[in-house]
């Protein structure tokens, strides 16, 4: 706990109001802040270039050792990467205006619609409010998935602005993130299979990969392990996208309508949740068959 | 739970490992991910300023409604601020370089040395780690402050960096929010004693204090309830301000000395660690009382 | 002329070279400069964001008294107007990327191409460049247009730049402009001739047109002084566009072919020069008709 | 000249005015102006932190060809540097605020003073004004300066803002640009003594010098030459610092007393007014002669 310790003297204020002149001082208090409030024109204004999509990315603060000590699974951990989609969903649930989220691995990225005026655009307010409600969220919702094992210490996530003038430099973006995704995944699932099915140390592993291309570690999957990479869990080879899309909801109510008796009528609304898609984002498919999610470029 | 779907047709990444372009492809998805890598390049720098103090201040968000909904007491509940200071405690742990913090009510500023290189003085960086590692320990210290009561949902915080080049100006900025604290605290010491033992509504209570300086405040305390104001609690009127202080800490340690017998041996050692002080930081004493704080302004 | 005064003692620099420490100061002056130069890390990067047009925007410092002193002739000094036209012209071919330039009165908007990295992208290199070359070029052409009426003093130009993520942008942007010109001409040219042909003062002028919409004013210039606004100089209501246009130039060199005489043969190469245009530029025509001025959206 | 170019087919505007429609337009020309206006709040705020000095320093653009062009003298040509004063000066005139300027070569540094509010801080404006003004008068004062050579084409600078946050800092950068000078001259003192007195060829110069301590040119000066570095001309060893000084002025002016005669009477004045100074500003002295060109550190 906090140790409160009192001043030694006593500070200029407090000891002001045990003489007479104390009312003097406090008929002045709202001067004496008005005479620091200067300080406030040292604020600078990073307010985002408009008509940009912003990009706010979060990454996990020496996750390696955080795995390590809450023994995560190797090479992915089902638990930690559900733990981040809910942190993600709770985000976008809080924040208005974030179109698609992507995450892979111990960290996500956060799209606001280009035309957003959420903070006002600042960017400092958007990174802020985005690492806090994850980061918040992350502790909240950790007994959903990792029951009663402990989560030893409050864990940190770091992050940052980019700006994209356009739908392809956006989509080039997440491109560039789920492609980082393939060949860290596959990467690590050869190296753990190595290590965990193949008996090798971890340094031995380290040595039989150095320098293969994509094609050779697919090839040690499936010529050694009869593993065919493609048929791996999207989850872990796509990442996570995270959308808002609209359902038809029906429920049930009891009413009374007029001249008939009071009975059960059901009601359909549309409602707007977020769904999370473990596919290819790179090509051009998912973005046609979710078309709300990018505007005009022309606008 | 996030609902997982599996993309109807498959995405391009996908299908193309079921056929016989599937090595081509893979020994090509570095180079893939490499067309990508231009988008790094919109990120922008925002390294702060040199020789300048960096400040981080965090504001909870809608924290209104969250003290209503976890009754906080009026018009402190010190619950609520032992966890805001325990939160800033883990940020200072976390965080090399901070130098001083100082919070009231729901916000709290971190100032880092101006000397500091940590995450070589980007701004985003600075500010999103303090944001996120206060908002996890805000969760993760719940229990310690509110024990049983449950936490209903994850809390948001925004924040802002601000730099100040001067000693005089980081002082005045110091001084602007403890001037904050003092002017909203004896406002709501008033009004909530108006409340809870002068039997006025809330409307009743804005009312009367509408146009009321400091010293008429002081003065509704003091007659009307017998109170004075200067004996409340230091922790209200002042606010918190966590700094580290080494001090000789001395254990003992069992222990085996040629031609003796085993025995208790006193060890004693220097620790930095952080400490809290409710007092005036406005006056000099403060300061010259902690010398080590602030650096030299001509460096 | 400057007066330069000699240092009354001479500096420590100067005097240690008349001592036998001259050597060891001049051997470590290398040594001096390294440890000045970090002073170097507090210039800060101003690289504006990717794939966005860069406009500068140039606008003359106390134009109105500067035209007073030059006896500008009212409402327009055609004059005046080519040679801020000559100095953008000047600008154009100094930096490369300048897609389209635009001027009215004393302001002058040049437009970098999205794809541009000249100077890196720097802002302040780009605007400072562009305010400098202008400049110059304006006191450098002055006699081209002025002859022997003397400049009097040099004039200033102050400078910003905006960025344009999107050709609708960058459009509605030099679209602004032309309108501010259109109504800013159309009033001018109503006051002027109130004041030239009507015989009122400048005040009863002003008078007369307070809260006059365009109609009424294009209305008093054709009934009272039987003047169609429409079919005033191009020049005054449309400003100026610059634009790079590809001509076929033909010239005849002497050359003396195999088996033939001397003679002249025609040579036709292709040049790229700077045009200028006195038209609608709000419209889809202009930029229909000019395709090659602006890149495709979504790149 | 510009050659003006009537739209083929005339523009959306122009064309309206010659239709019933032309008064609609008109009326209407606010409304669309205001339509566009959207596109200002693309600008960004480069407003530069208060309690800042403000430096911007100016190079030039090909200074090595323009030297060449002009025909300069080696090493260092007087007419050249001191129009390079007399614009700096003339920029100093011209903007209110700057307390010191220092120049060599084609470069020349100026300092606002930290407490300056000048175009409200803004960086943008602050440079684009002083690159501007410097420009413009380099051509204005050319003749003053070249007589009857003609300047060849307007020459351009381009520049930069630097903040500097203590007085340290800054007489850092201020002895980093000296140091700068004292280097490259007597790098090209040597250099050119060894061509044009010596004979070498200038690869042969530069050969010679490789590797060479300042303690060796001076050797080489001092040996071979017979020159002592340290009675070369001040203003190429040390640069030109341009401050504001106060001077009494004393005048007469005919004048009637009662009961007297007219007479001449002195009339003192103090005038501020730019002095060049061509001295160490490394060490303290310049400082402490000349205490009013920085202010404290803590305001």
């Amino acid at each position: 706990m906090l140790s409160g310790k009192a001043c030694r003297l006593g500070g200029r204020l407090r000891s002001c109001f045990e003489t007479p002149s104390a009312r003097l001082f406090i008929s002045s208090s709202n001067m004496a802040k008005s005479k620091f409030e200067y300080v406030r024109n040292f604020e600078t204004d990073d307010t985002c270039l408009r008509n940009c999509y912003i990009v706010v990315r979060l990454d996990g603060r020496n996750f390696h050792k955080f795995a390590e000590q809450h023994k995560f699974t190797k090479p992915n951990d089902n638990r930690a990467l559900g733990l981040m989609s809910r942190s993600a969903r709770s985000v976008m649930e809080e924040l208005e205006d974030i179109v698609i989220a992507y995450g892979q691995s111990d960290e996500y990225s956060f799209v606001f619609k280009r035309t957003s005026t959420w903070f006002k655009r600042r960017a400092s307010k958007l990174m802020t409010h985005v690492a806090s409600q994850f980061s918040s969220s992350y502790v909240f919702y950790w007994k959903e998935f990792f029951g009663d094992q402990p989560l030893l210490y409050p864990p940190g996530f770091d992050g940052r602005v980019v700006l994209y003038p356009s739908n392809r430099n956006l989509r080039d973006y997440l491109s560039w993130r789920q492609a980082d995704c393939h060949i860290n995944n596959l990467y690590n699932t050869v190296f753990w299979t190595l290590v965990l099915k193949g008996g090798l140390t971890t340094a031995q592993a380290e040595d039989r990969l150095k320098g293969t291309l994509a094609a050779d570690k697919n090839e040690i999957l499936f010529t050694e392990f009869d593993i065919n990479y493609n048929n791996e869990s999207a989850l872990h080879r796509k990442g996570t996208a995270l959308i808002w899309e609209k359902r038809e909801e029906t429920t049930t109510k009891r009413m009374k309508l007029p001249n008939e008796e009071e009975k059960e009528v059901p009601i359909t609304r549309s409602r707007r949740r977020v769904e999370a898609y473990h596919c290819d984002i790179i090509g051009d498919q998912f973005w046609e068959e979710h078309p709300d999610i990018l505007e005009d470029d022309n606008c």
